[in-house]
């Protein structure tokens, strides 16, 4: 069989697997894309457009959506050998009828706006995204206070996000938040406890399958001190009272059996004129050696694991291949490219258990991004099986798309229990 | 000639090398195993078992090895993806009759453990396994106190490990130990200048081609200074103490005219409630720049260099390629995995003179690990040589198998003198 | 169409464009090689000849050159893996004609002395070498008091070494080369700014296409403080000197309008008993966070960035991926051998815009080496685009190729006008 032919085959029986995505950013109220301009006004095309010359104008609040999407395409010419031009490429032809094989230029931009406007008007579009995708269920990113009403939680699993808990504690906003949401003055350690508790209720409650963070390269936790916070409420002081209270959120997810995402490397407004939500980098010296009072204190929380940079990926592997409870979780954002996913999947796949590793999720923030975000890694997904597994004759060609599905959900459900 | 008949031809070359393995923990006086308890036993099952959900109850030492035997064996359907599990399927197959092709399930736990009582019991077993694995010699790691007696030095080459020596001197069972073996009674830099000799005397008169030691992350090396020694001696503080001893055990290796293996990056008991062996793991931020001093100092020392982390590799690329005296040495723990090997083995094949290349060690426990593991490196090693050489037209197919036959073993024995 | 015809396609193609080279060490007054000795006494060759055992008696100053030439070729037979050894034979084989196919051998060594002795002597040698190496410009690099006569600036475009003014300011012996080149007197802060200015209007007026420095892994840009100037000058403390002095470089790069390249990661001196320029290594624990406040305070400076460690490569990337002003620039020194050029490019290829990535410079200090430098690269590079864009269906062979040409010549002139 040509070693093309296998890869085919491999995809195209992965590409069968229905998806449960375990991490992401949709809004369950507003799940699909209504514009041209939610697709590319996502991040990733708006910091690219900016790197390779592209002014701010377009980029603001206020500006005309049709402009700006004309003016991302415009600059596409500048970035399209990016893998997150191959996304919206695939996004053009799944669901906006672009032709296979033709290339993609300035001109289309208002096609493709107004193909857009028609399509994402239709009343089943959430519907037909989901069927496209063969997407089950999708996690989301919730913030303390969310209600959690108005949308099907078995489909939209909801996601406890504690980086305000942890980071913004000491800013008199998120306390004003955290009273608003659970009734409770937080004054002291006593009621800081009773105001997370009284979170993860209404969180479980509600169906939340998973407690998330991401973190700086430098942060080290540190064991929850009663005393210590209280003074430090005083202080006002959120360097000091950050790791305290990640560890008091360890241990909510220890007794609400929730597992804990850790997203560690993230340095955030390094760029301070990048666009929205691209001012964010990373400094390569951390290390996961930070966790190891975590690690070994809650040996009965699952900590899903996802880190920055590929450098750290050896950290990651060798840490889930000795500690039960930590799991590589997926390739996040600046590791979310092909020679990445390519290097940091191999290095896991041949070393730690296969029953731990989650292998991917979309962090998307609009549905219509799962497809492509997914068809890329399934593709590298292929690869890597038949190069590791099937060509040295480890596996059968079936037992492969079995290792396959088992990293795309079969572990997704078994660590979250979905 | 396909790709495959390539790689092909040049494996089963390379696999007529006889072998001399620079290190190991084989035990001289058992370097057999007796049951295929002594094979899983080994720390990287127990270590993968354990991280998939085996309890530790029947890791315990007084548990029966059968039944660890079956619950390892168990549990390997949750880690067959492996580069471990690779191996144990290929020492069931050379060593214990199991079938070729065959998947192997949990109800193969008794079969091997029977096959392997009876194998082992053979009264030549020893000599039919160094026989199947084309071994010559095969490197120890010996205690400073090691008496080194009741086995052949020319095939179970003695190496002193010093560690006990460099990191607990301030132990009093230590210095009890270094009395034992030496008759001096260390209370100051002078005696432990004559304990060392002594040891080093010991050694080198009972055939040792190496010394070694495993270093943390963070370790600098500092000149051995007599006086502060003495000082410290009186305070027990190893902290300080460390850098200046392992300065010694350098003059030493200069002295008796040994090489000193350096395995850099080790932190030792970080996962506290892991299996035996099983608790150690790194920082990936080291650096090779903290022996700059050392390299310096000791021109006339060979240092066998490894490092844990594949990041780190490119720092042993370049500073092997500058200094005379510092050499690449093998594929260590948690690097000792194909994509690790394939990565840091290209890098230094194509950028560090080819006859300071040591190609691999097997760091076994027993002898039945060496063929299962120098098969894995041999068959990275003829993909290496085929894609980076022979394909490229820079070398023949003969001339290839001559570079990997260095790397195998006429470094080895240049090297180390054996 | 087979794999391999495929990549030589694209090799074959992307050989037909023109070169400009944006980094050399060319000496514009002596650009090619007079013998042998001026190619085999580059550091790579002296480096790796020691570094495998040659002595350095014959790497004096004053040794016969042609006895160096002996020894180093004689020595090959012990680095002929390497990728420099590579370079070499690509010489001898275009430049001397060194038979294709045959393999090198000690008693070579004669002969290609004498051919080069021959070859190099023609009057239009020069000229030669641009010709077969269809080189168009190439960059050189000027100290601050360079009068920059004598050559034709728009083939040898001249660039500002900056090392000096930053580092060794607090020397009286650059103050006086200071004063010699520019006329002012360097006693504070506002001289300093004089000079500084007075070095960039000569530079400019001469042709000048870009600044350069090179930096320690551990440096930090501060913002230049005329009061704090002052008072260090007087204390001639250069470690606190520099971050401020390079700030100022960075002022009158943006008022001047030249990219500033800057190549991060040499400690200077780590080997102290290495040979010419072959004493320098790193320590692989850098971030480009330290260089976070010079990135945001000047917007309007193009950064072309080299690192020395292929681990900080994704660091490069993140970075030119979100910073409009920073540039992924070439492979340098230590990670210019194909395995990390090969990663490093294809993490940059599939992630940062293609009008920012500047492929490759040659790093050369004799023109007879842009061709085997730029020849490895190519081959890289069509290997790459095949696997990546063309083979995967993304580019056709031609916009591989177009693609190729930017990284290659495009970008050079976009991003340093030329």
């Amino acid at each position: 069989m040509p070693a093309d032919q296998l890869v085919q085959n491999l995809e195209s029986a992965l590409s069968k697997v229905p998806l449960i995505d375990p991490h992401s950013h949709i809004d369950p109220l507003a799940p699909v894309s209504k514009s041209l301009d939610d697709i590319l006004g996502y991040h990733y095309y708006t910091e690219l457009a900016h790197s390779a010359g592209m002014g701010k104008a377009l980029l603001a609040k206020d500006a005309d959506p049709r402009d700006r999407v004309r003016e991302i395409v415009r600059f596409m010419d500048r970035y399209d050998n990016t893998a997150q031009y191959g996304w919206f490429v695939d996004i053009a032809r799944t669901f906006l009828g672009f032709e296979e094989g033709r290339k993609l230029v300035a001109t289309d931009a208002d096609k493709l706006y107004d193909a857009a406007l028609k399509t994402f008007a239709q009343p089943d579009w959430e519907a037909q995204v989901f069927a496209k995708t063969r997407l089950e269920k999708i996690f989301l990113t919730n913030e303390f206070d969310d209600p959690l009403k108005g949308f099907d939680t078995n489909k939209y699993v909801p996601c406890l996000r504690t980086d305000a808990l942890v980071f913004q504690l000491h800013l008199p906003e998120t306390r004003r938040r955290i009273e608003a949401a659970t009734g409770v003055h937080v004054r002291d350690a006593a009621t800081l406890r009773k105001a997370v508790a009284t979170i993860f209720m209404h969180f479980t409650r509600n169906g939340a399958k998973a407690c998330a963070i991401s973190l700086p390269p430098n942060f080290h936790p540190a064991k929850f001190d009663d005393e210590h916070v209280y003074e430090q409420m005083n202080f006002h002081d959120f360097q000091d009272l950050a790791p305290g209270v990640f560890w008091l959120i360890a241990e909510s997810c220890r007794d609400f059996k929730l597992p804990f995402d850790l997203m560690i490397g993230v340095n955030r407004r390094v760029y301070e004129g990048g666009v929205y939500q691209g001012q964010d980098l990373f400094d390569q010296r951390t290390s996961l050696l930070q966790y190891k009072e975590l690690f070994n204190a809650f040996t009965d929380v699952t900590f899903p694991v996802s880190v920055l940079t590929s450098a750290q990926n050896q950290e990651l592997v060798a840490y889930s291949w000795i500690f039960p409870n930590v799991l590589p979780n997926g390739h996040w954002w600046y590791s979310n490219t092909p020679p990445y996913i390519t290097k940091d999947l191999t290095e896991r796949l041949t070393a730690v258990p296969k029953t731990k590793l989650i292998g991917y999720y979309s962090d998307a923030y609009k549905l219509e991004f799962v497809k492509p975000k997914y068809g890329m890694y399934r593709r590298i997904l292929a690869n890597v099986l038949a190069d590791e597994f099937v060509r040295p004759g480890a596996l059968s060609e079936t037992d492969a798309v079995a290792l396959g599905t088992r990293l795309l959900r079969d572990n997704v459900r078994d660590v979250f229990k979905v």
